[in-house]
This record gives structure tokens, sequence and C-alpha cells, in this order.
């Protein structure tokens, strides 16, 4: 069994990583940090937890981790990540890193969309960007993957194939996407306040400021082999859990459905919990509810010229945890899909 | 007061009539019609009317209806619209049709969106097309009003100004929709059953095939004097009530943020109804729930030259029933407000 | 139009008296007060009021206040209001109090339960309990009211004839109540999350230990002419609004259901907000959403000699600030139902 | 790897077998049928599946079962299931049937209360009722099983404990429940609409009506050695899983909470789904959703001597399949929790 670590192990995506370990069966979580709770158990703030693990949040001490962990799990916020990996990955421990600081390799383009100056510069470009389906045979052979953003893992999943295909002008991409409001975190606020959330919608950062569209930008460039430009609004939604995203672009070829369905299910025929829907289906979300899987659903729009794209993942897993374990199994050249096989809670 | 008849009154939007009139200064309800439940009580259909309304349902009969009402509101599915709408034209009598039917003055465009064969194609083009603020002049003296839909509601409401003043380009908008499932009416269905809505999200008609493109096409085309052509796709989202529309049109124009937010404002200046959000507001969709009012935000994507509005109306008053009495409050010479004058139920 | 003004207008219960008094069309809202807001306009805390009322939140003040108003509102939390209540009675304002502060008229009780000390015993005994259907005659010549709790209000409507008429017996009476979120109030913690509530039910305060308990008892106590005494369990559901109460109570008498059903609405029969349902019907908490209405079902349970009745409303307008507008109708002799026949948003 | 077919596999219950069993490390789905659905695969019902299996619905054949399965589970429809399991039973096959067919000894109280006459009297009395934890030693050594309704299995687990060490009065039980709507199974139905469900609560069989009565009452006399007689009501609650039961019971004896908690917490010492929580604490619905596990938390309400048992399942996991599963490991001799072992979604 490997031994793992979590470090800041107090938030929504500590808690689904601790979910996700618990039926590992290569793995089993060692220590788990958390420096406002120490001496806590985690199921005081996670009552799932009950019963089934008495683990207990410590203070992070970079010793301990390295002598009692043989891979660890970084879920801080973005900022704060980047004051503790560079110790980590001074050793022989393995590091998948949740945050935004590593996802980069330009210091200036983190900067100037995270508004914060970054730490540890001199460790950017060095973190093989985690998203396990396009990036597999680097993170194989990498110790340190910095995990994908939840956003840019449905994006980035949704149009992979038409860019590397050539279908699409990477120049006029619309994305529009909602979020469940476990994607904000744990920490309260008036905006994440039940009563004003339930039965309503709304939207934040719109038009061109969130924080993933260098990230999504990037990825898709390198696939594209061309810049890649797009529009990207989030919307917050009344359920915990679940990315859906509608992806508007424009056609640069003649294709139709059945042809644009088959280019996808091509690129993802090997790859477990990406599943491409056949002509007429459109994802639901709750078919993606608390498992790695991500449904993608096509048509195309002949009246605009434009191909569409219905991605749905949930956040907390494909978008998050799930796909960071799934990045654990690469690294420690165990089974891609081991203790992530679960599916969607439907209904 | 005036005496108000609804034909088909056991539908949502036949209740969402009656909930309006019930506290309606200037009418009365004086007879609903309901084939399938006649003798029945509203109450025994809908329990929010207990105890407030003893109205039973009757059968549709021509001469009663003529008799016993001066306005009447058809609340028909489509198709079923058409066939009784001739007999009530012919009289004093004024007509507020809700259904499809009578939107388009084009007979092909309505039976190739509609898949049905019209009934009375003499009537078409004798409505006026009830979007209130629109078309408010000629409504006012208008004995046949054709009462939107409900996606085009929101979307002319957040597209009129800027096609109008020219800001954007006609043939590059798209309209990403959620709407409430109580859009989709009270006749059971699978795709309505409450385990599998809940806590998901899916899209349906993607991608250029659902009936109210041309509906919006055709009002928009008006506006901006030249052809207008939209790519428009709805979701189903978890909660009852409420369209909250996502719109990315490419700008024509420099134009900043704060210059279209005043033109959207000096557009809709002496509109009750329609409120333009100031910068870096966006609708929530709780703020107008239960009431006729529209809700309008702003943004202006740099990186992609767009401009994108957001519009929250809830379905069942603004996008069917509210607009409707305020169509009859408009034809029938009463302050265009009355009746409508609810606020937002939020919390 | 008499001039009304709300101390601690920035939480929900003052939220909801804004909205409903936006609509009354004998009182005008000319004065609000919220320390922490002072110059800010109540659409920036609630976008519901968004474009229809300018009104800006201002420092109490106590010469201002009885200058200004005719009626005020105090919707501060229990402890606080007891500060400002002895200043606003002195004139000829007439005063309605929305917190627990005036509910008792035994200092210990009021001590022992809400853990606080009275700072305006002398006041005790003073107000009205303002349970409008059962105080109505005393409220009509009252300047100073009491607002009922909202868990009382559901709890007491349902139990008040069964306990009159001596059909059960007092001492063996268990009341299980399901609240929506907005009961907590506007004020973020853990506990009301969007993301911790969501797709759940919890419990507080299980088992004689609310502070809601004496109120209840108290009330109920008059009426049955014996001790009552009740086991009281609250429980918080995923939605805003709305109590949702079953009623357990020991029959004294071999009673049947429709005669049940006959006390209650002999009991009712002159009281517009309450509605007595009928054989095998029961309460649907959404038929009384945004309404100040309360229905009640009743069943009577052969095998365990219980009467059962299920009591709904919703707990920011019948269960706060609508009955408090119901109470100030009276306090101002005006028709009771003045700006409250808003029926239930269903569906 | 044991062969496993279910009969009636496309209704929720058996979506949920098959849901579990594609994780169970022991056990195959082998043969699933539907009648209504010959050839279709299961993921075109329940797009959760898609991708992940390619089992297809085929027509019930009893040889065909025999030969391919070695147990079945019979998620039929009560009085259906009678049915089917004569023939199922005679052979080698192990049955467990998830309807009320088989959970009675007595034919005359299942007739009464499910109002159907019994196609197969002389079977009854021959399952063991399949509420693992109590029935474990029997279960170990049958091969038919009735496995218990979602009620029942909630409010005898919160019971047993206190009745079996004679801590409350078998005679003075109130069982309040709340269903998710997944309950009501997968038929739609005017009461299972989304929009009139959505956002309410309401209620059912209240006072006494409801078939899972003489169930509760049957095998709670058997633990508590004399007459135990409940009244029960349950009530809809707008989420789609889970199962919340607040159960009031008059105390025979002066114990206190830390003694109750002890009874529950020895009784339930060697159970690995049934979780006691601590002094103060009490289920949330969402730490068992999707699990197997039964939250349990007590108080005691000394103002009425009433102890105060609260208790969450997941109804379609321990309320339905999930047991179903825990039996079939008992009784193909398979650890008890295999394929069993994942925790609650929360957030």
């Amino acid at each position: 069994m490997f031994r793992i670590g979590i470090i800041g192990a107090s938030g929504y995506t500590g808690f689904e990583l601790i979910r996700l370990l618990a039926n590992h069966p290569k793995a089993v979580l060692s220590l788990i940090t958390a420096n406002r709770y120490v001496g806590k158990k985690v199921a005081e703030l996670n009552p799932a937890f009950y019963g089934s693990t008495e683990i207990i949040f410590e203070k992070f001490d970079l010793a301990q981790m390295k002598d009692r962990a043989d891979l660890v799990f970084v879920a801080l916020p973005h900022g704060k990540s980047m004051e503790v990996v560079p110790g980590l990955l001074d050793g022989a421990m393995k590091v998948i890193d949740l945050s935004g600081d590593f996802r980069f390799t330009d210091q200036k383009v983190y900067e100037s969309w995270y508004k914060v100056e970054h730490a540890a510069p001199f460790l950017l470009g060095r973190a093989v960007y985690g998203l396990s389906e396009l990036m597999r045979e680097r993170i194989l052979e990498s110790s340190f993957v910095a995990n994908p953003g939840c956003f840019p893992t449905a994006a980035i999943l949704a149009l992979a194939p038409a860019l590397k295909e050539g279908l699409i002008d990477p120049d006029d991409i619309i994305i529009d996407s909602l979020t469940g409001t476990s994607g904000a975190g744990r920490m309260v606020n008036q905006e994440l306040h039940f009563s004003e959330i339930d039965n309503s919608l709304n939207s934040y950062k719109v038009g061109g400021v969130h924080q993933h569209i260098p990230e999504i930008e990037l990825n898709l460039t390198k696939l594209a082999g061309s810049k890649v430009n797009i529009s990207f609004t989030p919307h917050l939604a009344p359920f915990s859990r679940g990315i859906y995203s509608t992806i508007y672009a424009k056609l640069k070829t003649d294709i139709d459905l059945s042809e644009a369905i088959l280019v996808y299910q091509d690129f993802y025929a090997n790859d477990y919990f990406v599943k491409v829907l056949g002509s007429g289906l459109y994802p639901e979300l709750k078919s993606v509810l608390g498992s790695n899987f991500c449904q993608l659903g096509l048509a195309v729009d002949q009246r605009s010229s434009r191909l569409i794209i219905i991605s749905a993942i949930d956040n907390l897993v494909k978008g998050a945890s799930g796909q960071a374990i799934q990045n654990m199994n690469l690294m420690l050249g165990l089974e891609e899909e081991e203790g992530l096989t679960g599916l969607g809670l439907r209904p």
C-alpha cells in the first residue's frame, strides 16, 4: 500500500480526496494536515466520515510529511501552495498540487491573472499539467503534477478533439459554464448563503476576467497548434456539485454531426473516464454525480455553422480530487482507474 | 370591473393567470374552461387556490364566452388555439392568445417549425405581437394580441437596444438559456419526473431546432432593420420557475461597458418592468421570482469583442401570464402595471 | 397613507416587510434603519428591489422615527429590541416588535429560555401577543404588539381549536417542525452554507430546548384552560421559505375525522388567512409560498387514538412580516387583509 | 465470481443494484430482465451507465435465470413478485425479494394492508426477514430473504436497542418520516412532477394507513417481547434520495442521554453500517447519501419523558438495494461489507 498525505485537508477538495482514498485498494491515507484544526477528527468537520475513519488533522511539518508519505496532495488555496511545494519537491516524494500555482510556465501570466506575486518562479514549468487523458505519457514519468482547474477540465476535454483535428476556428469559441457551489469552497460568505442561492442562478466574472481563461487557452493552444482565444463566462447554479459547460465553436469545415461524433469517439477511444454520447443525446449532470466520468454531447447548428459541445463533470471528482487520484495512479504505476470506478448517483 | 375569461385554464399558464387576476383591482375572472375538468373547482388542481376562489371549470362554449367575458385569454397548446380563436374574434371581445399559433405572418414559417398545418391562415398577421415594451402603441389599439413565448421575451428584451442602436452584428448572436421545469407544462412525463431532474441539468433541442428561433429572429429583424440570425440552445434546470439567458453578440463598434449600459437604460427609461443593472452587476434569477420584472445585466468581453447580456425573467409571469395581463391592461385602457407590481420573492 | 418605519431593516424579516409594504394600498414606507448599512440603498442588499424603491438605510434616531412614522416595526434580534422599544412607546407611535423580547409576562421565563437579562422588565405584559386570529379584539385596541415567532404561529393555529374544544390531552402533544433556512436569518454561518444544506436535512435544539417552547405553551395554556406541555423538535430543510409542522396529540374523546374537521372549520370560519382542508387532504408547503395563508390538514390515527394536524405557513410571511402587517392593519383600523391577499406561488 | 440476476431491473431499485454491483469485487451481473424494455441497453434508461455496461434487458425466463445466475434479486412491485418467486425457489438458486410480498407470515395481515390476494401463501414464513443487523445469523444460512422496506429499515434500526433493553413503552411510539421522491419509483405521476414538488413538502397516508406499519410492528414486537404499536406518518420531501425519521417514544425508565447512547453504541458495536452519534449530534441526511450507512442520533426530552431518535438512511441503498447486497454477501459467504464501503456524498 502506498502511503498518502494531504496538506490542507479541511476544504472540500481535501474531503473528496479522503472520501475517494477510503475505498482505494492500493493507497492508504497516512497523514492529513490543516493548521486550523490540529487535533480534530475529520469526521468533526464532515460527518459523512463518522465512524469510518479516525484520522486526525495534524500541523504541517515538512520532515514528518516526507517521512510518512510516498505521495502528497497539496490542497491549499492558490498563493499558499507555492509556499510549501518547493520543500516537498526536495526529495523522493511525489507531489500533486491542486492549486493554480504551478499550472503555468510564464510567471507574468500567472501573476496578472491571479493577482499575486509568485513565490517560487524557479519551479514554473517543472510540473506536468495533469489533464490525465491528454498528458498521460508525461504524467506516468512525472513526480510533480499540477492538477487542472475544474472549468479547464470540462472545457479542454470538450474542445481537444475538435481543435486537434482542425474542425473549428481557434479564435471563435464561447464557453458558458454552470458550476455547483462546492467549487467556491467551504468558507462561508453571503453569496454562498443557502437562502440566497436556493432556487436561483447568478453570474460572476462575466466576460473575460476569470483566472481559468489563460489555463484553458494555454493548453488548448498546444493542442491546436495555433493561438486559441476563448470567451468564458461562469454561472453559479443551485446545487452543490457539478460543472455543466456549453461550448459554441465556429466550424471551419463542412462536417456533419455523425462525422463529428466519430472524431470525438476516436479521440477518446482508449479513455475510460470520457464518454462521447451518440447523436441526439446530451449529458445530464446527474449522470456523473459523485463519479470521475466526463460525458460529452455534440450538436451541429447548421444555421450558424457552429459546433456545440456540452460537457458534464462532477467538479469535485473529475474536476479536482478524482482526477488528482487518477494522476496519482499513473504516477505510482497503478491501473489508471483504480479506486475511481464508482458510477454517477442517478437518480 | 372588466370580466375576464380563460380558455384552457387547467395548465400552468392558466393557473398563473388565475393567481394574478385574483389580485387585479380592475378585472374579475368570470369564466374558465377546461374540457377535461368540467365541474371541478380550480383548487382541486392547484391547492394554492384553496378557499380563495370557488370558480369551477366549465366546458368551452363560444356563445357563453362572448356573453360573459369582455376579454379572453386563450391558454391552449399551439395547434389547439387556432381552432377556437377565429370564433372568438368574430364580435366585440378582445382576445389574447398565449400559444404560438398567431405569432407569425408567414404560414410556411409557422408550419415548418411547429410541424402542424395552420387551421386559420387567414388570421395570420392580424394579431399584434404582444411584447409589451416594444409594441405598446399597437397593443393599445388592438383587440387581438399574440402573446410572446417565454424564451423570446427574455431574448428580445435583452437584444433589442443593441440591435436597434447598431451596436452588434445581427449575424453573430448566441443565446444560451436555462429554463425551469414549469415551462414544459403540467403534463407528466419521464423527463419531468422529480427524481430525474432534481440536482441535475440537461439540454434539449440543441443547436438550431427549437420553435422559438423564428419568433426571436422575426421580431429582432424588424428592430435591427437587417436579417438577424441566432444560435439558440435551451437547457432544463432544477427549479420550477425562471428563464436565465446569457447572450453573446459580436460588437460592431468600440463601445465600452458604461456606454452600453447607458444605451440600454435609455432604451428602457420609460418601462416599469425592465431593469438594466449597473456596471459589474448581473441578474439573480431569484430577484424576479413570481414577478413581472425582467432584469438585464451587461458585460463587454474585450478579448473577444463581444457584448454579453444576461436576462432573467419568471417564465410564467413576464414570460407568459404576467405579460398577457400587461397586454390586457393596455388593451382595456388601464394602467400598464395594474395588478403586476409584486416584487420578486427573495430570499 | 400611513407612514411606516422599520428598525433593523437589513435582515430577512426587514426585507419581507419592505416587499409587502411596497404593494400596500394604505401604507407607505417612510424610514428604514440599519446601522451597519447607513447610506446604502436597500436594493444593494436585496436586488429584488432594484429599480422599485430608492429608499436608503439611515442610522436609528428616536426623534426622527417619532417624527416621520405613524407606526414602526422593530425587526431587531432578540436582546436588541428591548433596548429601543421603551423609547418608541413613549408617545403616540404604534409599535410592532418582531423579536421575542416582549412575548412573555414572566421575566424569569424569558431570561431562562433566551439566556439574556431583560433590559425593560417593566414593559413585560404591556404588549398584546400578535397572533392575529386569536387576539384580534385586543390587537384592534393596542398600540404595542409583540409579533409571534414563526414556529409558534404554525403550532398555535394548528392546536387552538382542538385545545379550546377539549378534544385533546394538553399534556401529550408532539410538534415536529421543518423550517426553511430563511428562518435562521441573513447572517452567514457554516450550518447555512449552501453546499452543506442542499440535498440534506438536519436537526437542532432537539427535544425540549428551543426558545419557542414556552411561547407555544403559554399561549395554548390560556386557550386550553389547563397547563399545556409540548415536546417540540425543529429540523432544517433544503429550501429557503416555509414551516411545515406535523403535530401528534392524544385524543380525549371519541371524535371522528369529519367531526374534527368541522370543529376546525367552525373555529376559523371568519378568518381569511386560515384554511382548513377537507378530509383526506393535507397541506402542500408550496401552496402557501410567499403568501400570508396558513393551511391546516387533519387526520385521526385510530390505532393510537391521536389527532394529527399538519400546518403549513411561509415563515417570513404568516410566520413573521406578513402577520406583522396583518396586525398593523388591525391597529390602524384598516381591513385586516389589506396588502396581504397574494396567493401562494405554485407551481 | 458469483453470477447475479435481477428480475424487474428497470426501476430505481434495479438501477441501484446495477450501480452497486458494477463495483462489487466478487459478484458479476449476468442477466437482467424487464419485459417492457427487452433488447434495450440499461444505459438507454439510465445514462449514468453510459459506456460502463453493455448489459441488455431480456425477457424473463425461469429456466434461463436458473441456468445463468447463482443468486437473483426480485425487484418487481408487490403483487408481481409473488408470481415469480415460487418458481425461483424450486432449485439451488438463492433469492432476495425486494417487494413486500414475503415479509409477513400471516396472510391476512398482508392482504388487509396490501389490498391484494396473496398468490403464494404456502411460502409465507419461509423467507428470512432481511434486516441484516438484526437477522444476520439466520440470513447467513438462508436461501430466501425478504428484503425490508425503506421506512421499516430506518425505523427498526432506530428503535431496536431501546425496545430490546426495555427503555421505552412499546405502546407509545410516534414515527415521523420524510422520504425523497425516488422511494415512489420511476413511474411518472402528477404528484411526482418536478414543478409540483420542488420547493415544497407534502404528506400522504397520514396516521395509520401506510402498508409499512405492520412490517415495523411485527419485527419490533419480536424484539420487544410485547406488542408494539406505532403511529406512523410519511412525508414527501424535495430531494431524490433519503429517509429521515424522527421517532418519539415514551421512556419507561429514568435514563439520561449518555446512558441511552451507551445502550445504542453497545447494541451496534459490531455493525459496520450503523453509526450512533455522540451527545448533541444528530444525523445529516447528506452524510449517508449514496451510502449503505445508517446514522442514528439521540436526545432525551425530560419535559415530556420521551426518547427522541433520529435516523437517516439512503432509501435506495440501506433502504433497498444496498441492504439487499449486504444480505447477498451474507448468503454467499462473503464479507458483509463487500462492495458497500462507499461513504456519503457530502458536500
